[in-house]
């Protein structure tokens, strides 16, 4: 019986490719297949971060989204069709698995905290043996060239999604001590008007594409919300530790 | 006149010493003086983590705690004693950077996520040129090894220290989608207590030295509250999101 092949799930940080971890590199390089999921049309993010460190034996091994927003009118769902999207994405995977060729499955960042790969470790990870290799996330990425401090000693971290409706955005920023807003791209105006109301614009730093060769950094009040990307982000440090 | 030095910030990751980054690796390897902080007596993690790489004629510069615990009798302060001591360091860099020669800090996990780096650029970001080379963090690295996504989609992630009053931490853990609770050590027992009263004791995961040689995945229940590590952390991972 052929021993089954092994998944890795690897972050491969916010998008300089020399924020690749060692580890990373090494499953990276000794990878069969390598996936990765990616708009209809584009290299991606994540493909582009690592191609350089490829050879032409790999198989390449692209996960193409069906749909490239959330925003769909009845009787579409995203969810449906997304859930249907990774049920396939996994099986594609599977027969990779089964015939014991190792999978990796790159993610921008980190796996776990808020990838795509997440999708396909809830649906194999109990089939097949299965390994999270730890990135740079983007909000680590986006304080480093921001030059600044994210939390100090025992303050609270509140990382927030630019999707969430106006009012819970409110609510858990005022409670927050620092915080990073995520996912902005056509949520920006929104989350700087709350910003605004809760006198936290003055601490609010703003960055686009952190780390990649396009990385814009922008004055909060001159970023144009219709033209605010995806990978851009918001960080509201936490009060300088005075010692 | 001399060129002077510049300052690197330089995140190592959480413990696995293969977690460290391409970029940490060259601009460490380049460092005259490689700068770490160090309980007394004690080599260090992120010195353990790198030292193989350095050869013998880089200048190891520890920076050696003056106290072990934030819990002091009056008259002694921890804030004086600390802020003094992060004085004395940043003089102590300053003469290396004065005298043109770059100095790496090293940081374990990311050194802008609750590093003592931050007190160092805070003290001399203005005066010499500063880089940050963000790293893996330690709670990335204990998702990875539990296991566990972290946070889902649009869900929001609580990150909070285990020295928070026991009312404000339940008051977080109650608003949180997702929760990791650092630095834990002797605030364990209090912590576990209030997951218990709060009905989260089933869903949060225990990891000490997450990617560490020594590591240890405990469940809950079984962890002995006097002999909890700093370096341990709990992970209340996001609801599964069913897509």
């Amino acid at each position: 019986m052929t021993r089954k092949g092994r998944l890795h799930g690897i972050g491969v940080g916010p998008g300089d490719p020399e924020l690749l971890t060692l580890k990373a590199l090494r499953l990276l390089k000794a990878a069969p297949v390598v996936a990765y999921f990616v708009a209809k049309g584009k290299k991606g993010n994540a493909f582009g971060i690592v191609e350089d460190h490829l050879d032409m034996e790999q198989e390449r091994l692209p996960l193409v989204y069906p749909v490239t927003t959330e925003a769909l009118e009845p009787p579409l769902s995203y969810e449906a069709i997304i859930a249907e999207f990774y049920d396939g994405a996994a099986e594609v995977l599977a027969r990779h698995l089964d015939a014991g060729r190792d999978v990796a499955v790159i993610c921008e960042g980190d796996p776990f905290f808020y990838g795509s790969y997440m999708y396909l470790h809830d649906r194999l990870a109990a089939r097949y043996e299965a390994e999270v290799v730890p990135g740079v996330c983007s909000m680590l990425g986006g304080a480093a060239v921001l030059g600044v401090p994210l939390v100090y000693r025992n303050q609270s971290l509140s990382v927030l999604s630019g999707v969430l409706p106006e009012d819970e955005l409110r609510r858990r920023l005022v409670e927050a001590d620092a915080a990073v807003i995520m996912k902005l791209g056509r949520n920006f105006d929104k989350v700087r008007r709350v910003l605004g109301e809760l006198g936290l614009a003055h601490r609010a730093l703003y960055v686009e594409r952190a780390t990649m060769a396009n990385q814009r950094i922008v004055p909060l009040d001159e970023v144009d919300p219709m033209a605010s990307p995806y990978f851009s982000l918001l960080v509201v440090p936490g009060a300088k530790w005075q010692s």
